[in-house]
């Protein structure tokens, strides 16, 4: 299931020697993305020196598997020298996504390395915004004028074919450069009887496109009712400006669904993994929606005050149990989201429930405190007029507290449990847990309560 | 936005005034998967009038793009010869699981119109069971000994291209048929100043591939990994068997992401999609789990029954507070997370609202009722030794038909109106539905307690 640990005391043992000829073997003999896979788990220092040991083209391609988080600190670290190679070997797209993660002042110090054409490339691609058709695209796609013959179309294509990302679709301008059909490689391969034959006789003219400022989620959507490799970007004028390839679009997708899962669980949808994410930034993601939740919850504790001299004349804890629970269950359906995406996206496994305890302690209790001290505020003000009121008044931050850290932990490792024993993790869904943290939740109020006021009716 | 029924009048008046030109000018002109975007809004035969009038094998195309319980409609209902010339144009894949989904009386009907070839493949593709690699491949494919030579290779090629449904990928067998290696197209063409090389020397031989019963997850998630156009399908023995291409991973993982929303919001996973699927199914997949959440939950009305002489003296109505409220909290995140996952995966849009709330109505007095006397017997149960109980003890049972409705309408409301005003529907994420939802439940809890019970105290 996970082998990328499997060669890291190879590869250690070969760094030790410096075998030369075994590095340059292990990075040449995989694919680059498996490569990428097994240096991951090394320090970044240490996997550069794995990938010194193959071309520049090679260790660009192996770079362009990371994620992009581990491409930072690769850049950032690196001699100016060495970072303007390895970005400069990089597909345009991927390029300007990584320069615009890393420090401005590093940039600044490897971007005048670069070569005229590539920085001119920089800039044009900076200028579309994230999450548009033109933040995808790369500009290297194969181009020909309508009245080029099969035969001139097969050997230009031939001469490009290694730097194109893509050579399956063949797209056809005008002579104002604007998009005037397609030609799969596939129409053109089968063409090569007929070598005289000009291009513009065998496109299809009703491209399918996107414009450069189309959302993302659009260009997905049209790449798979379509079926497409690749979907064409044009401007306004229908000029063609790049292309965006189905490996982008895969990879959008898959963050879009992994974002769609958070946002449905309440979490702002985080921009890294779930264990690069800092507990600061996870804490906030959540925190924020946990606290605006907290608040419409205390709604029912007023709402509940209204009824209090009606068929329930009722002590005054009884007024917090919704807010108490509801807690407890957002807590734990966010750490339940958070973690059954984390696993389906392959960013965490069961192997580190470790890490993952103490990251949701740490949330647990940090949101519990704040959570907490907002039930007390709202504890003082509708309990009794009474000298110990401040002190029975505590039952409600405690148990909040309590009851959020049971919900980070069962949410996370509920689902956790279920992944390593083989089942879908998915399946702890949130309601699920969020009804098992009901029950506790009411077990550790009415135990605090009772400790608290000691058996007292208040 | 939704362009499908822009065609609908004037597809109808050709229809009614026999415009033969125009309808097929419809059908060739546009994008096999546009074509069938517009004629989906037509009643199946309405449709077939217009298939008629192109080829077959483009209206095998067109088709291809139906969701699959539209072909199994058409399947069903066209003559025997129709169905058998459809089928038999349909990629093998696709064609398996069309057969699937269609009554056997049927498919024994016009399974023996089909050729012997294609006979003999649906029994070969039917072995393999569905959520596994082999369900999903195609055997179309480019296969190459590896002694041939690229001036053989390409026009090969060149005479398969039209039939095979991808190029991209060429396949190098041994003479056992076992996979021994890869060549991209791009490799082939850029080979072409060399026709004499054999495609042994040119073959990458790390090839990737899955076995024919790997799960189809793990076929997304290689094919993700490595940024593949297709993967190759081997047996036990390595034989190459078929392919699985982009387009039909694309298709597994947006199904992947929809399911796992689903599991994730407590819903069994539809197999269609939402206003396809009958009421019936749609109640019991997402009834299931609420039953079972139902009875959990009445873990905490006896969880605090324990604590009923503690710290709070208190009307046994309380006992229910967090049970109707988190029945009515997870129905609404149910009916969330079908609208939010069926607005994603494009199968509704806002303009369909009023279908959407006669079904969530429907789902709700169908889920309320059963809940409803589930409740009915644990207040009875858990009340007062009291004549007028069995009256009283009615507050819980109403309350918890009017939480559950109440739920299902605004939890399938509210995405839909952030959908319409052009925000993200999943903002209205499950626990701040579930949020309003609480407040809401104790409002009519308490109305209806006071209506039944007239003031009095219970």
């Amino acid at each position: 299931m996970c082998p990328n640990t499997l060669y890291i005391p190879e590869l250690r043992e070969m760094l030790s020697c410096s075998d030369e000829a075994g590095l340059q073997q292990f990075c040449t003999a995989l694919h680059p993305a498996a490569v990428a896979d097994f240096t991951n788990m090394l320090e970044w220092d240490e996997a550069w020196k794995v990938l010194i040991h193959t071309d520049p083209q090679t260790r660009s391609e192996i770079f362009s598997f990371y994620e992009l988080t581990r491409q930072v600190d690769f850049i950032e670290n690196l001699s100016p020298q060495d970072a303007a190679q390895l970005v400069g070997e990089l597909p345009p797209d991927d390029r300007v996504d990584l320069l615009e993660e890393t420090e401005p002042a590093v940039v600044a110090e490897f971007l005048s390395l670069l070569p005229e054409n590539i920085r001119r490339n920089i800039f044009h691609l900076q200028r579309y915004d994230e999450d548009t058709a033109g933040s995808m695209m790369t500009t290297d796609f194969a181009r020909l004028q309508q009245n080029t013959t099969v035969k001139n179309a097969i050997s230009s294509i031939a001469s490009q074919a290694e730097i194109l990302e893509t050579v399956y679709y063949l797209y056809v301008v005008d002579n104002q450069d604007r998009l005037s059909g397609v030609l799969s490689a596939r129409d053109l391969v089968s063409s090569i009887g007929r070598p005289d034959v000009v291009i513009g006789d065998l496109m299809d003219t009703h491209v399918i496109s996107v414009d450069a400022d189309e959302d993302t989620e659009e260009v997905a959507e049209q790449v798979a009712k379509y079926d497409l490799l690749a979907i064409p970007v044009v401007d306004k004028q229908h000029r063609m400006l790049g292309i965006i390839t189905h490996d982008d679009v895969i990879d959008v997708m898959r963050e879009q669904a992994t974002e769609e899962t958070q946002r449905i669980g309440g979490v702002a949808p985080l921009d890294e993994s779930y264990l690069r994410a800092s507990i600061p930034r996870l804490t906030w993601n959540r925190g924020i929606w946990l606290i605006i939740l907290f608040i419409g919850a205390l709604l029912t504790a007023f709402a509940l005050e209204q009824y209090r001299d009606g068929p329930l004349t009722t002590a005054w804890l009884v007024l917090f149990i919704p807010l108490v629970i509801s807690s407890g269950g957002n807590s734990g359906s966010q750490s339940a989201t958070l973690i059954i995406s984390a696993l389906s996206a392959g960013h965490i496994t069961p192997r580190d429930w470790m890490r993952i305890i103490l990251r949701e302690l740490a949330q647990g209790v940090l949101l519990g405190v704040v959570l907490g001290l907002i039930g007390y505020l709202a504890a003082l003000w509708l309990g009794p007029d009474d000298p110990q009121h401040y002190i029975h008044a505590l039952t409600v931050p405690i148990t909040v507290l309590l009851v959020v850290i049971a919900g980070t932990l069962l949410g996370a490792m509920l689902p956790l449990i279920f992944e390593s024993i083989g089942w879908d993790p998915a399946l702890m869904s949130t309601p699920f847990i969020a009804g098992i943290i009901d029950v506790v939740g009411i077990v550790i109020y009415m135990t605090v309560a009772i400790l608290l006021i000691s058996g007292s009716p208040v």
